[in-house]
């Protein structure tokens, strides 16, 4: 299968790379970084072995990329405003795309600009940085569980899940629901508060009140999920968060490194979407909203 | 009547200062000013009309002071724990003391120390703020309402508010538990979430998210009041505390000044003891712990 990647950065670089070190065609859609990828190639600094391509099909402009049976989205979604114009010339008639990105109700926005295109939600659970052009650092883990949106071809969603499997990616396959809604059990308390106390995951949880206080916000997303009728989810995976969390290095969350390097925050989608879907289905998020307001605020001063 | 000031910082150094420009005779303890206004007097600049103490009675111990008829305590709640070592030598045997201090459940914890003592809450609603040593800048508004929580001699409780009114400071009488949990409307939102997103009060009314939220976190107050039978404070009051704040000049109050100068912020009285006593009677006040936690976060930080 051919492969496209938009959104070349710590995410889409890292499995785009991985899939094309284990042979398989991958075009890469770059644009900072365009000129020196295609003139040095493409670094992935990697706790699993590190490895270097020496030549990448890389594009500027999507008008000039095959069309690809499968387009990864690594694009932050605060940028899913471009894929009116970035995916079209991408596609063909069967072509799959899976969404590597955070948060709740980007497929359905995304099913809406592109109503007959199969979508499969992956979620990444990685810590990976693009620290210089051309260059990922990818730090521990690197899972990824995909959740099958509206791929309606079972056999491409499998095969999907063995190229990655083949490039040596830890996959899983889960229910899209649970799996959105298990990743925001983590994402909310930390993307936010970190921003807001301008520190790290490590230091939320040694001060006494604010590890009670995510351990409260985590409440309010599994209740939240629960409401909503999303099953597989209780009051023991947020212990299982905040286990996990305390066995990790000190950690700088995807919107903290955003708002230190003045990049638009995805308050959107990690906030304003689930607080509105679970406020439409009569349940209140009181703790989750009050930090959404805190992060408008920072976000705009 | 002979008046005691314990604290004589911008509460209790303009209301001591206002009584004894108008002939009362008060005695004032001083810590770090003492030198300076034993020497130089006390200087106020006020909205109203500034003047200046030549002469004052200031004292470096309590020990040294006479036994006051009316002790008015300006201390921060966050140094209550004196209380025990400053106020015995100034007590008579029908000494009042009132407490012009910020917060909920002050009077309750000072009763416990003096179980005789008639007390008074002293709610001032006033922006001074003490500039430097043996000068209080008052900048605007100024009245006190007093709330009698334990002092059954009634007449004595009228001749303070007289001779505060013959101060020339404008003078309320409200019931003692409407009054504190009113100021904690203003108090609870305001005081923490400058400190939070490190802001005026102007700002967070101008950022439409903010200003929901500051809304919300009113009502919470408002509504744990009514949980606990305190009567004569509806949604309305939220509105005008809004409005009122819309049309101050832009404000940092007590707990911003706390924190910007690196002293202890009054989280205790401010936020947990309203939201313990609260929740002890079954409500909830999620936006407002969440505040605490962030407080509690950024005094350890």
């Amino acid at each position: 299968m051919k492969y496209g990647i938009i959104g070349a950065g710590a995410i889409g670089g890292f499995y785009g790379a991985r899939l094309a070190h284990s042979g398989q065609e991958v075009h890469f859609l770059l644009h900072s970084d365009y000129q020196f990828i295609k003139e040095h190639g493409l670094q992935v600094d990697s706790c699993d072995g590190s490895f270097h391509l020496d030549h990448v099909n890389a594009y500027q402009h999507p008008e000039n990329m095959p069309k690809c049976d499968v387009v990864i989205v690594g694009l932050k979604t605060t940028n899913n405003r471009l894929l009116p114009e970035l995916l079209p010339p991408l596609l063909h008639e069967h072509t799959v795309v899976v969404l590597i990105q955070n948060g709740i109700g980007v497929e359905a926005d995304v099913q809406q600009m592109f109503p007959d295109v199969p979508l499969i939600a992956g979620l990444a659970f990685i810590c990976s940085a693009k620290t210089e052009p051309g260059r990922v650092n990818h730090q521990c883990y690197g899972s990824i569980n995909f959740g099958n949106y509206s791929c309606r071809d079972q056999a491409r969603f499998e095969a999907i899940i063995n190229d990655f499997k083949a490039a040596g990616i830890q996959v899983g396959e889960v229910p899209y629901e649970t799996a959105r809604w298990k990743k925001a059990v983590w994402n909310m308390p930390f993307n936010g508060m970190t921003v807001a106390l301008n520190t790290q995951t490590n230091l939320l949880l040694r001060n006494p009140a604010t590890r009670q206080l995510i351990q409260g916000q985590m409440m309010e997303v599994i209740n939240a999920a629960r409401h909503l009728g999303v099953t597989g989810i209780d009051a023991s995976f947020a212990d299982l968060m905040i286990k996990m969390t305390d066995e990790m290095t000190p950690y700088s969350p995807s919107m903290k490194l955003d708002y230190d390097f003045h990049r638009p925050m995805e308050i959107h989608y990690l906030y304003t979407r689930p607080i509105e879907i679970a406020r439409a289905a009569g349940f209140d998020m009181p703790k989750l909203s009050m930090l959404e307001a805190e992060l408008r605020f920072l976000s705009e001063k």
